[in-house]
């Protein structure tokens, strides 16, 4: 199916109807919101098998982990609703007045509001939990923002089937005209003018770090720059410490095979880079490593495009210095590749630390199944790789106690530059749940100060702002004083779900 | 006294300082980060009446307001200190795991860690509160972050005091080396070169829209972008709305003359528009303001340079079309301009709402003791007026209740625009609370998302980190289980104090 990229005129017409729609459904009870959520879950599951065939056929993955992806939304969709309605992430907070203090003390009260229209990117790798309905967009509405998604070119039907389920339970719930709208664009020319547009206000995007990035200056370009939260991926390194890798090389490397290959390896928290002191068990684990990548079959992967920027990186990496190839999949694809284009060959090389800090291009993520082992010299040069990271989404430590409490330098430094550090696990498999942070220092995401993943997400839409001396009956419900929405709230510096007396 | 510029190399020596002590800093505990913040406020107290009479000559400020401003430093240094290690800005969270969930659910726990060294530049009109060790650094210090202060160079001595202030508790406090620096600069480069560092990982700043955009700019063209907040002050418009201004006219202009004219007009809150529907009651309100000024007397300025801008602004101001000078201070200054220099003359004029739709000049800020009332023909213009503002700081409605059930649109309109929302009272006075928001919508600051007055700025200099699957011993105290530190944390989505058992 074709679609037609949105003039400059529609996408105009697009913005002043969610415009319009902010000034409605910002009034609208977090209640209310949470209904609209919850209605937009339920309609992604009347979708049934024409979804998860039509996803299929745009992106190549399997039925069970779109089946799965598809979960995954509708629990989104409703752990956020909850949220929403539950209204901690609000931050109300009430400081009652003291009128015989010098000066007097005026009553100042304080919540989050929306801050209005917000653009959704949606990523190739995820065409349900963080596309049309996904994390950005559940966050979006539970902050109270209409919401403009730009179908992903490459699963634009499985966008639309979803769009269309979300303006079904719009409609089912009343919202207004322009809460929400999906745009088609293939070029860049759309998402330029949806990132520049006045009644825009803030954007959310997952992807690769040069659609991010562009989007993000865009951003900041503007007359009135808005906040780009861009999740733009990494190569989360993994550090074997000495101790625990003397321990289980077999255990990890079996552990990371899986972890690598996952999906093909097209998470944005796949490990890419594995960092170990060179020792007997190093080589164990290069060995048990590369031979499980051999027995794993290479697959599809999303669209041809990803695939040949696979191959294309990957060769690159393998071309470089000191870079050497330790195995590659021997596998046969137990199916034929659909679209007849190239599959994701699970691979695996090494360098050395030396190698890895002189040369940038091995810090880069190759997104696909491909990791990189780095055989440090010893601890000391484990801690200068370390120190030489970008930022992350995640760091992990395989270790021991004593390894960790023998290397704290190191630890620090990991640590340091991470949204999510891991103990003896792997990076993929990102958890929805509120104490999830997804997100990190920069490249790994534009503002390290929010995540994309779990019910605090919401706030990256929203902006506190202060009541002064309000009336009681004028205030919205969550600060008034009898609290009629029973939600926590810190009164005078401390939280309570007490009345004000 | 003259301070010479530092060169590119002491900066980098400067900030490398400040990386090696963000790595022992960010380590130390909430409680001797707070002890620190409380052992600043005592040296500035012992600074005594050296402190007030050096400020007074740099600034032109009264005794009575500095000795006002110290105390008020003080006040938000210890309770800053206070809320630091209370610890509820610290989001502290915790997701058990559940491992017979398919796929296991891993123990998540999540609390914000600090940026990294911070780089503030201090107010000109707030020599003390939003300077040196006013509350930027408070909120970084308090986040967990090292601090680079570069010296306002109107009050640079002023300054120096205060660093010393803040050397002496530091080395009191066993603090690292690098902890603070304190570094001058008159012009743009040592500035540039400050956000420009690699080691620098955030600004604060409080100024002028030209000076808080640049820094803003320079942040965000950085290989990797840092968030900049910049309070870069606004008009802070005020809406006599019907119903009140024609109970209450004359009451209502003898409150604003006072607070236009406050400080000599110099406060980023200062009511530069007041925006009324032609009526007698408006007459009245302009008459009766206009008496007022010509009443209050001049004064000097912080000094010369803004003193000539304010004449400048206002001048220019009052040769656009259709504005028309209500009136000017007529009486006599009490006291000789100190560096006989220009003094800022309180002035009030008036436009139409059609002359304020048709020119952006209007709209912008003229710092010091000048307001214009805007004369709407109807409630749709002034509807109009409000659409057409830019973001604010603050936003005031001078209304009766009714005024405000009958006029949504406008109530709505006005609250869009603005961090802190006032009803009946004078935007001047920000009150430092927890439920303060000073801060607002571009370009009243860069980010609209956090605020600069009140504890929660100190989320401004932080970021969220999950550990996923770290055993208890191994977990930072704000996260173990046994809760050590009493904080709150959200537990399996539920506020509470309580252990995890």
């Amino acid at each position: 199916m074709a679609y037609t990229d949105f003039s400059v005129e529609e996408i105009d017409t697009v913005m002043q109807d969610a415009w319009n729609a902010f000034h409605v459904y910002r009034k609208f009870s977090l209640k209310q919101r949470a209904a609209f959520m919850k209605a937009i879950a339920v309609e992604l599951e009347n979708c049934g098998d024409a979804l998860i065939h039509t996803a299929m056929s745009e992106t190549n993955l399997p039925e069970a982990r779109l089946r799965g992806e598809r979960a995954r939304t509708i629990f989104q969709l409703n752990s956020y609703a909850e949220a929403c309605e539950k209204a901690d992430w609000l931050g109300a907070g009430i400081d009652t007045a003291i009128p015989d203090k010098v000066p007097p003390k005026p009553d100042i009260r304080k919540m989050l509001v929306p801050l209005g229209p917000v653009v959704v990117f949606g990523a190739s790798n995820f065409p349900l939990a963080y596309s049309t309905a996904g994390g950005d967009t559940a966050s979006a509405f539970a902050a109270g923002c209409p919401i403009i998604v730009k179908a992903h070119p490459a699963h634009a039907q499985t966008s639309e089937i979803v769009a269309n389920a979300i303006l079904s339970a719009a409609s089912t719930c009343n919202m207004p005209k322009g809460i929400f709208a999906h745009v088609y664009g293939a070029g860049f020319e759309v998402g330029k003018a949806l990132v520049m547009h006045p009644h825009t206000k803030a954007v959310g995007f997952t992807g690769s770090y040069t659609g991010g990035k562009q989007l993000f200056d865009w951003g900041n370009q503007r007359k009135d720059p808005i906040p780009v939260f861009a999740e733009m991926g990494s190569v989360n390194p993994v550090f074997l410490m000495p101790e625990k890798l003397d321990a289980a090389a077999t255990e990890i490397a079996t552990m990371y095979a899986g972890s690598i290959t996952l999906g093909v390896g097209q998470f944005c928290t796949n490990p890419g880079i594995i960092i170990g002191v060179e020792s007997k068990a190093l080589q164990t684990f290069v060995h048990d490593l590369g031979k499980a990548i051999q027995k794993t079959a290479p697959a599809a992967m999303l669209h041809n495009g990803i695939a040949t920027a696979y191959k294309k990186n990957k060769d690159s990496a393998l071309l470089q210095d000191d870079v050497h190839l330790v195995a590659e999949s021997e596998t046969p694809s137990a199916v034929e590749n659909p679209d007849g284009g190239l599959s994701g060959l699970p691979t695996i090389a090494t360098a050395t630390g030396q190698a890895f800090l002189n040369n940038p291009v091995l810090h880069q993520e190759v997104f696909g199944p491909y990791s990189i082992i780095i055989r440090c010299k010893d601890m000391q040069e484990m801690i200068e790789v370390a120190k030489n990271l970008e930022g992350q989404l995640t760091s992990t430590l395989m270790a021991t106690e004593n390894d960790i409490k023998d290397n704290d330098e190191l630890v620090e430094a990991v640590k340091n530059i991470c949204g999510r550090f891991i103990l003896n696990s792997v990076p993929t498999g990102v958890e929805v749940c509120l104490s999830m942070q997804h997100g990190g220092p920069f490249p790994a995401s534009t503002d390290a100060r929010f995540g994309s993943v779990g019910a605090d997400s919401i706030k990256r839409f929203a902006r506190p702002i202060a009541f002064q001396n309000w009336s009681n009956n004028l205030l919205p419900d969550e600060l008034k004083d009898e609290n009629p929405l029973g939600i926590w709230r810190t009164v005078n510096n401390e939280l309570t779900k007490a009345a004000v007396l």
